[in-house]
């Protein structure tokens, strides 16, 4: 099978290593042909997968028309702001697209497959979605992930192209679902950040994250989801990872905040897109647009846009809770 | 109020010192005459918190009768193991007895407040259960705990007395629900340590610990439970802090294990009775007798009384939920 991955950060590196098995023919690209250059001379990607040896098969291709020309798949693996314009060259084509991107496009509220709908609507489309550090995949630590679609046999035939021993593809068909908590949780995983970097303990973490839960499930629901989906691997399993582990990026942007760094300076200095950020302005949107209450949403919304204090933010969303009671 | 605290532990400690603002008289009990009179001497409990000054108000007494002669409120902390035995104290009691032990009793398959429906017939019964670490709560880390009781009255009596700005109390009429969260939690967490120990990262624990909340949540709606109680605070909550956390005694217990240690080895050196270990047996006989499928409760009882290889168990845990797909 012919692949073609655009997007070389961890996720995208790692998924396309992983399917450079022999029986697959895989292709990275990636925007700075500088960078793809010296990845193919050295076979590491050592700005985001340090220390992983890349294998000999993987193929890089710095031109994106080329890239796109004739995969029979294609895996978007591209910061949620640039999907778009990146997918849109995909509007002829037949294939499939699997997304392994999370996000909200702002303004319209749309999944990475809602845009596809519109970018690459002659595709099938799929999302890849699980708790899965890609530094973990890159090393082949036993992993399970969900593969969506709203075609059960996209479904399957995604899963059947990624599956291996250690990692495990389960199928749904809640596309929105599984899009949506791969997207939110990034947003609480900065809340949980703050929650560290203010000194406070796993109690009150494990305690937010709890409520984290409720809410994406709530948002979620409100946008079409289905309850349960959120309690599978990618939702409850992503959010717990994203929250809990050392290697998040979303927490550990979080954690820089609520230690009273400045949001510009730590985007910045930030290798990789913190995807939590753009999507706690797209997910208050949308939960706007929805009427649903999201309390950990707006405070992380009110931190990141309205220059409010972190501190006074999960100060605040204590207090709302305690009302609530 | 006038309050005995039955456990010096970590956990009964530390909910004593909480206990002790000034408004309430508080007299903690334990097994261990020398402990106590040590504990009394010195304001500390070094042993179970190690750098907690306790609060001068806090009195103790060795003798037990004369610990529950007079309370309003007596607070259960003891292990899971001499529950029935010391709550047997209460026959004659028609105070409010609290349990903030976590554990199913063997054969009957009882909840404490289940034994104590027995044991103390005349009282009224509640449950404090929730992500609660111990030594957090003992530095006023803010937290979250659930106080559960078949009788709404109760539990808003119990929420009265234990509410403080940094402990947060909320109640549930799903008394059954709440116990076995809490019981059943750390079974879950047992696996989630072997999995550590054996240098599997957190993409694995997190699929993991996933599929354990959604069997904790069978065996417990099988048992009568609520199912949403196992998506709240005494449910995930505890469940994500018992497996993530470095200060979580049970996951611990599953770390060394994972790395080979013997069972017996570790059960000799642990200060702390590992209530994993003892619940993985109950709760694999609730499990039977109710006929409900619980992969990783087997799997974690075959290790701990089967001799069966964690790595080994782990393995077919894999090997199962694969064939389930």
């Amino acid at each position: 099978v012919k692949i073609s991955v655009l997007g070389a950060g961890a996720w995208g590196t790692a998924l396309a290593q992983m399917l450079c098995d022999g029986k697959n023919e895989v292709t990275l690209w990636g925007h700075d042909p500088l960078r793809l250059a010296e990845l193919a001379k050295s076979r590491r990607n050592g700005l985001y997968l340090p220390g992983v040896d890349l294998s000999p098969l993987l193929q890089v291709e710095p031109d994106l028309p080329r890239a796109v020309a004739t995969p029979d798949l294609v895996l978007m693996a591209v910061p949620s702001r640039a999907f778009r314009d990146i997918s849109s060259r995909l509007s002829g084509y037949s294939g499939i697209v699997v997304s392994a991107t999370k996000g909200i496009e702002p303004v319209t509220g749309f999944t990475m497959c809602d845009i596809l709908a519109q970018t690459a609507a002659g595709a099938r489309t799929a999302a890849l979605s699980g708790p899965t550090l890609a530094f973990e995949v890159a090393r082949g630590v036993p992993t399970a992930i969900t593969a969506a679609s709203r075609d059960d046999a996209t479904a399957a035939l995604v899963q059947k192209l990624f599956h291996r021993p250690h990692f495990r593809v389960y199928t749904s068909s809640d596309l929105q679902g599984v899009e949506l908590g791969g997207a939110l949780k990034n947003v609480i995983a900065i809340a949980a950040g703050v929650c560290d970097g203010l000194g406070f303990g796993d109690n009150s973490k494990a305690a937010l994250v709890t409520r984290g839960l409720t809410e994406i499930r709530r948002l979620g629901v409100a946008a079409g989801a289905r309850p349960d989906t959120f309690s599978g691997l990618s939702g409850l399993g992503d959010l717990m990872v994203t929250c809990f582990s050392k290697l998040s990026r979303n927490r550990g942007f979080g954690e820089r905040l609520g230690r009273g760094e400045k949001i510009e300076a730590i985007l910045a200095g930030a290798k990789s897109v913190v995807e939590g950020h753009p999507t706690a302005r797209s997910a208050h949107e949308l939960a706007g647009k929805l009427g649903v209450e999201t309390p950990i949403i707006t405070e992380i919304h009110a931190a990141l846009y309205q220059s409010k204090n972190p501190a006074h933010a999960l100060r605040d969303l204590t207090a709302r809770e305690s009302k609530a009671e």
